[in-house]
């Protein structure tokens, strides 16, 4: 039997229980997933996600101050007090290399905590797309790939990213099965986009999320989030730990 | 300022109040949409849409018997009872000319209804593109691209009918504006679909409202339902009248 992928435009169209038995991937290109590989990538411990800033701080005081940074934005910039902003440029082997990031954005970690009732959770994007679904070669289990959104709007970034991991799983598993047509959608859409690196950032930049990143003169983040398979790492979130740490 | 588009996957996926102010045109492409446009270009009177079977039978009891004709679906086929199907071949001048049709089917008249608090309903399909396009240039309300899908489930001919309005009003409109992703999404995806018609046949096809056609022998009528522009006619719903009249 060929494997089921869903896709889901925004978190808000399933229930939490829908994804019980299935793995999650939570997909929010523009900018919180590409920024989480990106870290761990470069040698962050972990990434403890946190629904409000509030939250954020408590969950920072619990490390000693230099095992610590605390990172993400509200309204695309940096957060009052905290070490980093949501760019994953800032996320360098340098800065981020042996810490725990404590980390809250607007629609990402959203996402991410709504997404928890799965038996597993990845962090999906371009950067580590392949790795992603090698991660999910062989395994049974129905898919369900999570758009993150925008502030509760429907964004094309996260819909490519979901078309470019449900095209690679369905060129892998000789076909996959789905509940509705959304993941037929998101493979012509980035079949259509990515037909060259050129129309594919034209396209991150066209989309809601790149419009905001050009506006906030974020441009070179939109350049780092589409470059597809340059990471080779899966990221998973631990609901119980609280915390998103590399697949070994 | 340029005209607001929005396209809405599904009916859930907007509150009713969210219409009102805007125009609404409710897509269902295989076969509501496309069949109540074809069988008032042939020349029934009327439509009148239902919300189930036994409200149909109760609206046609208003009718004199040779006045009225039953039309509709339930799983594809037609009512036990009903004079016509859901097929847009079935809706011949001969068989519909100077009769209203009372008409019930599973998803489209469903969007319909739910459409109505929008200050206009019309009915958009692939076969009078144009034709409703022409209606809405230059008005300054709001556009709602109401998509029906397959109960409750997202279906890519209906998104890609969305994207082929979107598409023409904004090069109409010298660009449109959007509250999300899903116009710029829908646009995309028609571009990369319309290509060449072989390529729309097949996108229709593998659509799941395709695939339940082919399964269930009506191949037909994806053929009908793809001649793009075919049919110069706007169709509009009137709430308080609970018809479908051609707009003259």
């Amino acid at each position: 039997m060929s494997p089921e992928v869903n896709v889901f435009l925004l978190p808000r169209h399933f229930e939490p229980d829908a994804l019980r038995g299935g793995i999650a991937v939570v997909i929010d290109v523009l900018r919180a997933s590409t920024t989480i590989v990106t870290a761990l990538a470069n040698g962050a411990r972990c990434v403890v996600p946190c629904g409000d800033v509030a939250a954020a701080r408590r969950a920072a005081a619990n490390f000693a101050r230099d095992d610590v940074l605390l990172g993400g934005e509200r309204g695309g910039v940096r957060i009052d007090g905290f070490d980093l902003d949501n760019s994953p440029a800032a996320y360098t082997a340098d800065r981020v290399g042996g810490k725990s990031i404590v980390f809250t954005t607007t629609n990402g970690t959203a996402a991410l905590l709504r997404s928890q009732g799965a038996d597993r959770v990845l962090i999906g994007s371009l950067v580590n797309r392949r790795a992603v679904v090698r991660e999910l070669a062989g395994d049974a289990r129905a898919v369900h790939l999570v758009c993150a959104g925008t502030e509760g709007c429907v964004t094309a970034e996260d819909l490519l990213a979901a078309g470019a991991i449900a095209a690679e799983l369905a060129g892998n598993a000789g076909g996959t099965s789905s509940r509705d047509d959304m993941a037929l959608i998101a493979k012509e859409l980035w079949d259509a986009e990515s037909s060259s690196s050129g129309r594919l950032q034209r396209a991150l930049r066209q989309s809601r999320g790149g419009r905001n990143l050009v506006e906030l003169g974020f441009d070179a983040d939109i350049d780092l989030a589409a470059q597809v398979d340059s990471i080779p790492l899966v990221a998973e979130y631990f609901a119980k730990e609280g915390r998103v740490q590399p697949v070994r």
